[in-house]
């Protein structure tokens, strides 16, 4: 497999053929519900805050959590015997660390109990069109990991041919979702973006949008536009002010 | 040792004993250069980048340069013969991850070539106080590394008694440094924080400034305040507008 030539091809492509597609389907509580992976980051979180995530997101029904490293042994502990998913993240917020560094902190967060990790790419070597080095990276962490991997492209930094490559290289890597945002860059989950990635990652992944959605408006948008699940720290807003 | 009663101990002498302590001693141009970590920490950095990082470290002897885990190679080639030292970051810039995963991290940069490391410190354990996690968490590092490890305490999260705490403990752990901040956090380097962390440092360890310090005026302040290295990105800049 040449990944240059794959990229190229999708870049190409891109040029050729991408229109942005926004249905005004029905979207209802409910799909976004199930859609929210519930989020503290914070580098401040406390155990006490983790539990109280880990207990609105049982008492919502949402998709799971999503913790810090540190914290996913008492995420499992707290969701044990409900069908919410502790999911972490890798590299975090940077992408920037060692891939073996990367690998190991996958594998240590699934021994500890997460059911899926969501890697940073490494952005400087991608936009140094460094595909194969990005391409190891993330298949180090997706071997290592044996869960399922989305990889975080932090789209704010990208432009619209450096989207299509970070997807095209995740699902050559064998990543299971791309991600839009950390929340930590300069920008968060946008329409387009979603739009795009769902574009590249047809059938063969999904998305996930992430960073700033606070409302159901947005959420839902961010549905329409593609993406099947939702990262978001606002999970409770978003139910409360539909009820 | 009690960690808790130690942290104590400093707390109750802050408060009776601290005072903001300011000399307006003479530090020269080349006190500042000799200070300073020429850093490059940004998530899309690219090879290019960091090559660059390196020559203006050499041409102005600057200390060292500071760089992201996956350019510690890159960096250490470039500076190879030379006297200037190359500094990695870990568990950055959250200082949520594993302990596994920094102490993992460390060992593999330094094998890599890293002459120093600096950690973040757990921010939400040190906020619950559960210190004897922190300890461990910066232990781990420290033995994993073998190579003087820093601490960034991350100080615009904290408040003065955690800012003592989180200086007591790393200096239990074995720590070098104590570092003002990432300069990703909602503040960079301040005098008042630099003042404080050199009186619990004491002589047993440095201090480091990092965040914001983006001229000459500034990082003279930070060391009559009491730092010893200065971490930027703006080493150029401070050094052309002296000449």
């Amino acid at each position: 497999m040449n990944i240059r030539e794959e990229v190229q091809k999708w870049i190409d492509k891109f040029h050729k053929e991408y229109k942005f597609k926004f249905e005004e389907k029905e979207i209802t509580l409910e799909d976004v519900k199930r859609a929210i992976e519930h989020t503290n980051l914070k580098p401040t979180a406390t155990p006490e805050d983790i539990e109280k995530l880990c207990e609105e997101a049982k008492e919502h029904d949402f998709y799971g959590v999503c913790v810090n490293p540190c914290y996913v042994s008492l995420a499992k502990e707290k969701l044990e015997g409900t069908h919410q998913k502790v999911v972490t993240v890798c590299g975090f917020p940077l992408g920037a660390t060692s891939t073996e560094a990367k690998a190991f902190e996958a594998k240590k967060s699934v021994e500890d109990g997460a059911d899926e990790v969501d890697m940073v790419i490494n952005l400087g070597l991608l936009k140094a069109k460094e595909y194969e080095k990005v391409y190891e990276d993330i298949k180090a962490v997706v071997e290592a990991a044996k869960v399922p991997v989305k990889v975080i492209i932090e789209a704010c930094y990208l432009t619209d041919e450096e989207k299509v490559a970070a997807c095209v290289i995740s699902k050559l890597a064998g990543a299971r979702y791309v991600k839009t945002s950390t929340g930590f860059g300069s920008g968060g989950a946008t329409v387009e973006d979603v739009n795009l990635m769902r574009w590249v990652a047809g059938n063969d992944m999904g998305v996930k949008a992430a960073g700033g959605i606070r409302s159901f408006e947005k959420a839902r948008d961010m549905m329409r536009a593609g993406a099947d699940k939702i990262g978001t720290s606002s999970g409770v807003v978003i139910v409360s002010e539909n009820r």
